[in-house]
This record gives C-alpha cells, structure tokens and sequence, in this order.
C-alpha cells in the first residue's frame, strides 16, 4: 500500500472534526493526487460524488469494541467508523465540486492535514433511504430526540 | 495489512462475476470472520446494509486508464471499479441478511471465493439520488438504450 496523494484539510487534530449526533459534514477540502496518477483521474469529474479510501495514519492499534461519539454504549469496531481498527483504513463520500489537473476539490472533508489517501472510486448508486436500517445509530438519534 | 476473515462466493474465476450494463448485484454469499474478531461484530446485525472493503488478490499491477465491462471507451482508473489499481481494494455495498456468530449471510457479492476481507464499516447514509450524477457511465447507458 502506498499513498497515491495526501489531503488538504483544515482540520489538524482529531478534536477539531465534527463528530457525534448530527454533526455537519459539509468542510470543503482538497484531495491532492500525486502527477504520477494524474491519468488515472481521466473522466472522474462526471461523478458528482466519489468514495475515498485512506489511511488512519495518526491512530495505533485496535480496540474491537469502543463507545463513538455518537452514543454512550460500546459498539463492535465493525458497526462503528472508529479509527481503531484492525487495517486502519477511513472511507469517506465526498461530493465532487471541480477538478484542477491533479487536485480534486471536494466537500464532506472528515480527514486530518496530510492523510494519505489509498484509493478513489466512483459513487455510482445508493441504498434506496426506505430500505436502510441504521441500528444503535438510529437508537442513539432515537434517544437524543433527534 | 491482514484479514478480518474470508469471503464465502459462488464465484470461483472473475469471468463468472456478473459485469457491464444491466448487471445485476444479488448474489449471496457469507463473510466469515476470523473467530479472534468475532467481538468487533457486536451490534452489526442492527444495520441493514455494511460496506465492505477486501483485497483483489487475483490482480496484479495497475493500469491508470482502462476500459470498462459497461463501456467501449477507456477511463481513468480511479473513475472506474477496475481491479487493476495502485492499491487493489475492493469497495462493496452488501445487504446484511443475518449473522451466525462469526458468519455474516450477505446479498450483493461480487467478489471471488476466498477473497481475503479487510474492514467492514456500518452504511449510515445515502447519497440522495436527485444530486447523484454518474458521468461516464450514465453516457453508456444512455447510449445503450438501458
């Protein structure tokens, strides 16, 4: 595994990022490719949204049950996005806004100044809403009146 | 990099996986956890649908453009879901039928038989389909009548 760029965020501590119930993901960002990759970004700016795989690179280790921000009760790393995972690796959907050569300007930034990114896909469909189930997320939101 | 576990598919060479235009995504299959991570499933079966992340590991190299099974024309491979990529992680969507201990009964693999897995994360959202747009491949479907 190696980086095929890295992210400009504004974000520079794991503190600063919004997290928990109803946290906003809306930071604007830039995903900065390495040239090297640059031709392998050909056609992406049809998409209007990408999936961008990273590395947890400022987390050690794993922990396979956690309590996230968004809930008080401990949940299985699985059915959490917790950094501390077996193979540290962060998946984010951001919306595509424009393309530079080989930076990508993007919205729904969650990641640290630096991250290196591993991947990037097109988003192609979504779970239609009425079938989604969203267990202890949606318990905690249920709890919280939100 | 290790696995969390192995894909249980019907699919044995990437031929048979269902590719290109119209191809439909419902096959089933089990993602069987590793005993020594059973704990990190805790909760997941409250979600309806998981991404899961694995690792091409019939795919060797990469190839910065490349044409698609749903298009005659070549694009970036980080436009496409090619398994030839720097990184080779797999991205799939799966719908989570039910859990035996370990053993994760799922609809929509698309991977090979025994493809190592890497992470599974919860689904918590969908992008709405009205702000979806999906470049190339919208092109090629239009152009196919589909």
């Amino acid at each position: 595994m190696r980086p095929i760029g890295y992210v400009k965020s504004p974000y520079h501590e794991t503190r600063e990022v919004p997290r928990g119930l109803g946290a906003k993901h809306d930071t604007e960002g830039v995903l900065e490719i390495l040239p090297e990759f640059e031709t392998g970004l050909t056609d992406i700016e049809g998409f209007s949204h990408l999936f961008v795989l990273w590395t947890f690179d400022r987390s050690e280790g794993f922990e396979l049950m956690g309590t996230p921000p968004s809930d008080n009760r401990p949940h299985g790393v699985f059915a959490t996005r917790s950094p501390r995972r077996p193979n540290p690796i962060g998946l984010t959907v951001v919306e595509l806004l424009r393309r530079e050569s080989s930076r990508l300007h993007v919205r729904g930034i969650d990641m640290l100044e630096g991250t290196p990114i591993l991947d990037l896909k097109p988003y192609l469909s979504s779970v239609a809403p009425e079938g989604l189930r969203r267990g202890w997320l949606a318990e905690a939101e249920a709890r919280a009146g939100k």
